[in-house]
């Protein structure tokens, strides 16, 4: 009981992420970090990289945990038992899509709650996105990303353990 | 006389399109649903199953047809003889990009106006993305659309006539 | 038939106004614009003078009438019999505050209709409080309101017919 | 333990305001319904007034309790040694303002945590403001406040217990 | 020659302005920050106050000064033979409303032209409104403002030099 | 000295950009017009027609040159010494992808600073992606974009130095 579900893509898992994550398993008794399977965007990391990704990245939470779903959310929920689904709020835009997302998933899911958390001020404007792309064009992304993460897209994108 | 065009991809029409061509048909005269032939996006229908779906999704509606067209929807427009475009309105989101429409319609084609409506509330996070995403998923869409798209959704999605 | 009612404060009314009416009673056999009278605000102009100035403005509009209203808009647009309700839609923060009372304005009489116009992008961002605030300080507003209303801005505000 | 705040003016207490009491009861062990006494704006009831519609209004939440706080919300989460706050988002203009809260607060206060709920979407863009807009223009406020607050708007806007 | 505005109501200046100001004076030439006289809303400090206040904010900066202007901004800046007009962006909702400002001014004065800079990130949702009412509820202001303003508010708010 | 960027994609450039290198030009120095080369999206142009056009879109205006740069905005803004990368600001649906775009930038690059904006408001709502639009489907785009984007954009399209 007490059970919350942290859903996102995580491609791959960022800082912000990270940061929500610590405050969910603050306020909740079990955080499940859960990758989505079936996204339609073409994902940088396979399921089971990102799923590696985030169990690293949240290996100093005692109380969550990773793991992955495919199918409907609102499916996912019910089979674990969670009481609530957590999203990282960062901007306004952010916030019509999580809307639409959350009253959707409550008519698939009368039970289905959608709580929305704000990550530090620092993290705001960070996305899985703007990092990838950074790290695409040899940018630094220490600052945005925990460190198997940096490690990984350097690999992924540079086929190298250092930044070029 | 009293003619306007409500245009839009339709892939495929959703219970809040259905509302907004009602809300028309009890203002206007006329109202021809007009499905956008040559949309950048790649479809999940085809043009001719879009019109059919449309069709059939407002055949109770007596002053409402179906059309499609190709080309700019202010020739279009023009064409028909329409006093103006309806278009729907649900968040802030779609406001903006339907601003920017309006106005470049207006800058090519001075007559050309544009009216916004809204969908009864209930359909206000409704959009085909969103649809269609759900029944790829096995996700049950029959609050969302008219039984005759949830069929072809099925159909399409899953060669089945069943939900999964 | 085919009345709807352009509902506001009209304090004063200005080129923006003018500009919906026009595309309004371009659509409708009918047009009646209403000053709300019992308006929270404290308005410049008293309800005598902001109906008397709407109806100097829109004099040029065959099918358009100047008219005013107490209690609740749902309350007059059935007295009246209209088909609709037209707002004026200029940006994004205008958008929000409109959906929020279409939306309730449609739970106190069902067959409620709001239907949202553009107007000229040179009046977008138009509004009667920058308006009053130039005028104010000595600016010159005859970019933005018919000369009667100008007039009317330069007595009420200066005392003078002439800008000072 | 497992306690949350659940912030507002509450002049008066809503449906909606009702609604979101309600979800956070189901995810946390005890809801403190938290009226503001030193509001910048002009309230319609008094403190007094307020606590008791929001007492009555949450009555048959059985883990739910109405209090009043004069100071920093900071202050207040600090003394009843709550987890988090939580407020209700319904709409985009909400959301900046609450963001903007969020992030002083959390300056003041750095274990302030907010998570933000969503009401049920029926409620979405009903505020209190345009509740006592309604009331006062004789408006039916009926689906939009429990019982009792209609009741107090009856009575405090027209001196009488039925809708005039 | 490089003379660029800073305008507002400086009511009081908190450190996102002078962040802001710091940051235009690393473009321009001379950067004036003009505290606006005849600003609707009844100020917490007097024009004298705030134009103090500002000088001494901004006493650090060598090409920056305070001065205050009353009636049109667009009439200041063209007697002070300024360039641009600097504004601060925080958030969407200033957007709209300096996007209409800055279309008005540019209407009244052809070559006025407004650029648009970016606090720093943690002072991205600070503003004077939300300090002045954590100074009057005896909350901690040290993080947000020059120390001369937090000595200036608590001597105005609680007639002391300490905070409560 | 005085040197700015004003980058972008520039698929093609339209007279919305070269409104706004002409504003960028009367208040600094030096103003070069960046095209990226590695943008994400595929574009319709190669980064050399690209160039080319903004070379002669921007001939007229004699402290502007046009250029291309690949990897981070961050590190060619070191490497032209730049003070400023200016980006122009048409909507609120600009806005946020900008902010996050310049904070992101600040973090790559300290001293990176990011100025905003607003073109004349006739070009306020257009972009080069509906230009492509219209353009494609035999739409005149004409009082869109330079004559020599024009030419380019019927050729590209339609093989042809005419409008269809």
């Amino acid at each position: 009981m007490g059970l919350v579900v942290y859903a996102g893509s995580f491609d791959p898992i960022t800082n912000g992420h990270v940061d929500v994550a610590e405050r969910a398993a603050r306020l909740f008794d079990r955080v499940v970090v859960a990758v989505a399977r079936n996204d339609g965007k073409r994902p940088l990391f396979t399921i089971e990289e990102r799923v590696e990704l985030v169990r690293e990245a949240i290996a100093h939470i005692p109380n969550a945990e990773a793991d992955t779903f495919g199918g409907l959310l609102a499916d996912y929920v019910r089979r674990r038992g969670a009481q609530a689904v957590v999203r990282g709020l960062r901007a306004v835009s952010d916030f019509e899509f999580e809307f639409q997302l959350a009253l959707m998933n409550r008519k698939l899911n009368e039970s289905f709650e959608t709580i929305f958390m704000m990550p530090n001020e620092s993290y705001t404007f960070l996305s899985s996105r703007l990092v990838k792309e950074i790290a695409a064009l040899g940018g630094e992304v220490e600052p945005f990303v925990p460190p198997v993460v940096r490690r990984a897209l350097l690999h992924k994108l540079h086929g190298t353990c250092h930044a070029p």
